[in-house]
């Protein structure tokens, strides 16, 4: 028996297991049972047994033949509109490519950050920080860094196609994904859960500003801004450091290029309007999956993407498919009331300690809890207030451990490829692997949690 | 200005005029203004002035802008269990192909038919109706006929990637395509909507059995079956006719393949699998498309469908987005209540009238109407039981208005694109476009209603 087929049988036998092992007091069958059926197909991905679309297909059929979910739940996530803009995000960058655009500004970058791929972990990064508070969606954040990042792959020659990718692409790509962890745990507008966590904090007697929230993030996400890359550049490193020539070739072909072509005028014009819009969506109340979409008849209509083209992305569907699969699962393991039945019993297990041991407890907790839901704002809305009420029932500040656990909700982000709708679509472009996601977004999400308990507590209690 | 950009804004002010025309008695502006998007986008594809997939993300996007529909509404087609079916579906005829299994199938139909395509077309038709009365789902049999459909078009060199799809394989897939609306008109158990037809027709007072329904059926379906493949040998003819080497190449392949390889082994195992549990789904309460996508994980896990398979299918992703917002505008328009103040319209323009005029405007106006429906299960249910009623009331015989209303259920499925989802699979392959469905399918629902209307009815009246 091979070595796969070993691992297979061996995931299968431990999902067997839990699935017939005694149901917990205060948990349904039901509940249970879509527990051992997720926790399984994450352990399929894990070890590699699986791909991830293989064992969310199986996972879902599982789910309906034993009626632990009726079809009709079963398809719910495909209609949600966060899963499907992953989709369109995913074939509007291929318009980004398509038009010549992609090309242009990533040599405009490689020209002036190109000679190390560090130096271009690091201005991506920035960029995002810079642009992400008046950008209330990460992953709309991920739809407009993506195509960029995805184009400077390209033209530093480090494609999935021909299996270059770990040249400077992989690495790169894992560092944006890193980044918008500390991106979105910055600004309090960054991310659509971070303001709905401040409200229910709020009705909870907590409250937290625009201005403490930023002060209490910006020496965390300073040192970690530094750490991530080269902690990436030694646990997931490039295989190509240095580039000298890099911005010497990029200023060569940009000469090349001549002027803007009408493809990335018209590309440009679109892209910029997907941004405003994406940018004035709560505001204006516009959904931001029909914006995507209506930018990509534009394209299509202006013949920047094609039908042809499209017909190559069977990825986008890939996407959509295992996403909406895991999201769905981790939707009724709430409903069931696993997720509440989970957080009571680590809430109830802190008590009698200091509240340093509470604090710690819950936020290391609220982090790991993470493996279970798809999706940042699900985790928050299950389990924030229950987490917060403990923390302050056990003498920890309310401020503090609001914060402290608002900002987990963002910097746990990469610690499954489905921890965030953000992964998904670096996912989807071949550079990265889920399984890399569960190993190395597993080490920095260690890192982002120990840097924000140690130094982070301190500068906090230090500053509000 | 190009031809191309005259049809789109001949088309597009054609929308505006309708939707700022005043609102019709007994209707919604909601209801006016999704029906002024609908239309307009079945206009564009008509006219051949932007492609199915364009024209329908423009229409979702404009009915959500114009707050004709909420977002969480117009993304609720992506969820329907019989839509993820046919993109399942589309998926596992790959497998077939990729197996060797729908080569080997193909060649021994050609060995034993292949000398002409009509002949081919004549031998596909029939497997369909003798396979029908078993299947209560023609979705579910196009997802069975199409991948050795699509099997035997390649292997007679006639592929849409080369553009030798006019050679035989757009006219075999048009004929099969026809075929459904034969098989499904002919047994009371092809097609999910007929025996709730029948159920419907019982409360109303009018029975109609098993053997009624065949024998109803059994004549117009004979003349229709051998008039199809002739009116499109004619209309839509194959530029290749005589294939006399055909059989004599194809012998020489099967000779050449030898014994059924391991992967034809596990192919034909998983895809009679799905047969079989198709079949049984009923009985057994299965979802269809769970047991598809189980049979898809099945071919994965075996490398018959890799992943890899899979990036180059966006095709599939093609047909789940205009597919399901075609779906999602019909339905939104019967539930704003448009579908049934048309019928009410129509049914009251009636009286007066001889019974057999009042046979032949209802016949004809529940066959026309299907250009507004997307499905035809949903048509039946909007609509069979008014004008039933109402043929009844102005002195139609009631068995034979319910035979022929739910005859023209099933054979009106063939006069739009998206008035299957048996149709979409055919058009997914490339093989035929939207725009020749609008074409040629009208031409035979066109002849359908003739040959049921005249001979059928004759026939009726004397049988029952």
């Amino acid at each position: 028996m091979s070595a796969l087929s070993i691992k297979r049988l061996l995931i299968f036998s431990l999902g067997l297991l839990i699935w017939f092992a005694p149901t917990p007091i205060g948990l349904t069958p039901q509940a249970w049972h879509l527990f051992a059926i997720f926790i399984t197909t994450i352990g399929f991905v894990i070890v590699d047994a699986l791909p991830i679309f293989v064992a969310s297909i199986i996972a879902l059929s599982i789910a309906v033949f034993t009626q632990t979910l009726t079809p009709k739940e079963a398809f719910s996530g495909f209609s949600e509109s966060f899963i499907l803009l992953i989709v369109v995000a995913f074939l509007l960058a291929k318009g980004v490519i398509n038009s010549g655009l992609g090309k242009r500004v990533a040599f405009m970058i490689i020209k002036r950050f190109g000679s190390s791929t560090l130096g271009l972990a690091y201005s991506t990064m920035l960029t995002d920080i810079l642009i992400a508070p008046a950008f209330p969606s990460n992953t709309a954040r991920s739809g407009i860094l993506f195509p960029i990042l995805n184009a400077l792959c390209i033209d530093s020659n480090s494609k999935v196609e021909d299996g270059t990718h770990k040249k400077i692409g992989s690495f790169l790509m894992f560092s944006s994904m890193a980044g918008l962890t500390l991106s979105s745990s910055l600004w309090l507008t960054a991310m659509a859960a971070n303001p709905t966590g401040v409200a229910i904090a709020k009705k909870m007697g907590v409250n937290i500003d625009y201005g403490m929230w930023v002060l209490g993030a910006i020496f965390p996400v300073l040192v970690l801004f530094i750490l991530i890359p080269l902690v990436l550049y030694i646990i997931f490193p490039p295989q190509i450091k240095k580039t000298p020539n890099a911005p010497i070739i990029a200023k060569r072909e940009l000469e090349k290029m001549g002027k803007f072509s009408k493809n990335e005028w018209i590309m440009s014009i679109i892209f910029i309007s997907i941004l405003f819009l994406w940018i004035m969506s709560e505001a204006w109340g516009l959904d931001k999956t029909i914006v995507a979409l209506f930018g990509l008849a534009m394209l299509m209509v202006s013949n920047i993407f094609t039908l042809n083209n499209l017909k190559e992305e069977g990825g986008a569907l890939e996407i959509l498919v295992w996403f909406a699969i895991l999201y769905t699962l981790s939707v009724y393991l709430g409903k069931f009331g696993f997720m509440a039945w989970l957080g009571e019993i680590i809430a109830g297990g802190v008590g009698g300690q200091s509240w340093q041991m509470v604090y710690l407890i819950l936020v290391v907790a609220y982090v790991l809890i993470h493996y279970f839901f798809v999706s940042q704002t699900a985790h928050m809305l299950a389990l924030f207030s229950i987490f917060l009420e403990v923390g302050i029932r056990f003498g920890v500040d309310g401020e503090l451990m609001a914060l402290m656990l608002l900002y987990a909700t963002n910097f746990n982000a990469i610690l499954t490829p489905q921890g965030s709708s953000a992964n998904v679509i670096y996912i989807g472009s071949g550079y990265i692997t889920p399984n890399e996601v569960y190993k190395f977004g597993g080490i920095i999400t260690l890192l982002n949690t120990f840097i924000f308990l140690t130094i982070g507590t301190v500068w906090i209690l230090w500053v509000i």
